[in-house]
């Protein structure tokens, strides 16, 4: 009698998918099919959604130290994606290049960060692939679907729009600079893709984002897509993560840096037409979501935000630009940070 | 007015989409879309197929050295897993790990292999994502889709079952051994995934594999997972290519490690019950496709091949396992290889 597993890839597979749910509409079970096969219903006006997204700056720079955190990451980020269009996930497929010195605890506290970030997203690892390599990269691509023509896009919002987030912002960049500057962390990150929250916005907002490179960067590509500035709320400050604002104290940085940064809290950022605030309130209501109003589209170009009392335009080009991940360095990203600061 | 392209980051991920061609059932533009959304109908009886591969190994061992190879190869590998279940195409991420030493022209050809890929194909480049790491590594996920509970999977075939493959043998073992030894290359390498014809056998094939990693692999996995073995035609080194028995001979080694070392030809491997090889012959006909009877399927246990005019039984889980990709060196896996052979 053969054994599958008496082949080392077969058994290294094994090894990785016990930890993990198989889905209830794939029809093909573990190594029984060169692609997997899934049972999904697509009419006329759905659509399929398909996102991909790899881990490898946050490990190489040391902002994902640990494994729970990277397997949790590499679902999370690919489900957010899901969430601004408002798509339903059907599966994630993930590619891991494992580097030779990973022990199997790592591996294990790898594989049940991506299991528990699927369990909470209702969804599923439904393929992969398994590789060695010189340092750990893991990707994962996602699948959703969005039904009767239902989903967000980036495009579409209209000076008057009013700009909303799901949530406290800050707590992205707050927790990399902890993890970078090697302080106490004070941070708990762990965010959770607001799928629901993506779903119930299709048809009342304009355009969608979510902050996966940081707030400035998700409400840039909004601007330079529909041609339109941004006037932030002049209390911004509130809808700041309180922890994060505590870390902004104790390293004396602004915590407009909490904005600026690249390293996101991925929540959903988006915009309503003022005829439909009154339906977001409502719907707000009824499926208790939470949405926070940071500001407002207006078609004067530029990005405005409130620094002692004065509405100051952020360079966000010169921004976005000095957060290019390649070759990252804390000391001289934040160096330019400040000069930026002082020059507003 | 702003430009999109101002930031690094959209300009990187322009210049690289500029050698594609646009999906005609893509919804969103490029940028526009946290996901990619696509515009599928899949009836109740349709399936969707996905899978995932990486280019690792073979361009950190020195298989793959031409960035065109790379870029084509990054597609060619999905395409023949959709092949192998009988999918069609409907398009491909790519996630790309650029170390920053690459140069434009390496990163051009790259992404030209890609996109001559996925016209021959019929595919596009629905997505991606691109980072920097220390190595080049690209990974791809494939999106396919099956008609009419149409499809071919791995399990199903039975003794007396006859097994045929797509095309002549050997051409991805010898191609490696040529870029792996420094030889002057005789072999002209790059797959075409046979998607046409693994459509036209859903229904026939009782079974379908492709020769991803090897032929001796992909029979093995067979075997394994419908509990029988195989017995090779007395003739199979017909089946073989004739330049990769060239270099075999160059290198004065048995033409049975074309079989069975693990860089594939991306050939597919299947069975047909003996009641339906006349209908195979028919579509084979009708259709022009070409297949090559190279084997049967029994009951008693093991892969059978004549050596010597003698049908000998060789040791599969063996010649597997000496091919685990972790810190490959060629010279000690041919005398593994050797050692099996002298043993036979």
């Amino acid at each position: 009698m053969y054994k599958l597993n008496s082949i080392t890839e077969n058994k290294l597979i094994e090894d990785i998918t016990k930890n993990y749910n198989r889905s209830p509409i794939q029809i093909n079970k573990l190594q029984e099919s060169d692609s997997e096969l899934l049972n999904i219903n697509l009419l006329k006006n759905d659509q399929l959604a398909v996102t991909t997204d790899s881990i490898v700056e946050e490990i190489e720079v040391g902002i994902y130290k640990d494994p729970y955190l990277i397997g949790w990451m590499t679902v999370m980020v690919n489900m957010s994606d899901l969430a601004a269009v408002g798509a339903t996930p059907v599966g994630v497929l993930v590619s891991e290049i494992l580097p030779d010195f990973l022990d199997d605890s790592f591996r294990t506290k790898l594989h049940n960060g991506i299991s528990d970030a699927c369990k909470v997203c209702s969804t599923y690892v439904i393929g992969g692939d398994t590789n060695f390599g010189k340092q750990l990269i893991i990707s994962a691509t996602a699948i959703g679907i969005t039904k009767n023509k239902m989903f967000n896009t980036r495009t579409g919002c209209k000076p008057g729009d009013v700009l909303y987030t799901t949530g406290k912002l800050g707590i992205g960049n707050a927790y990399a600079l902890t993890q970078l500057a090697d302080m106490e962390n004070k941070i708990n990150y762990k965010p959770i893709a607001r799928l629901k929250v993506g779903k119930a916005i299709c048809g009342i907002a304009s355009c969608c984002i979510d902050t996966s490179d940081g707030v400035i960067a998700a409400l840039d590509q909004l601007m330079r897509l529909n041609n339109v500035g941004i006037k932030m709320v002049p209390d911004w400050n509130d809808k700041m993560d309180v922890n994060s604002k505590t870390v902004m104290k104790e390293l004396n940085l602004p915590n407009w840096f909490l904005l600026a940064g690249q390293h996101g809290e991925f929540e959903l950022v988006f915009t309503v037409p003022t005829e439909k605030v009154s339906i977001l309130e409502k719907i707000s209501f009824q499926h208790s979501l939470h949405f926070l109003r940071i500001g407002e589209i207006q078609s004067k170009e530029g990005f405005y935000l409130n620094i002692n009392d004065e509405p100051v335009k952020l360079p966000t080009e010169r921004i976005r630009n000095i957060g290019s991940r390649k070759n990252f360095n804390l000391n001289s990203y934040l160096k330019s940070l400040l000069e930026i600061d002082s020059s507003l």
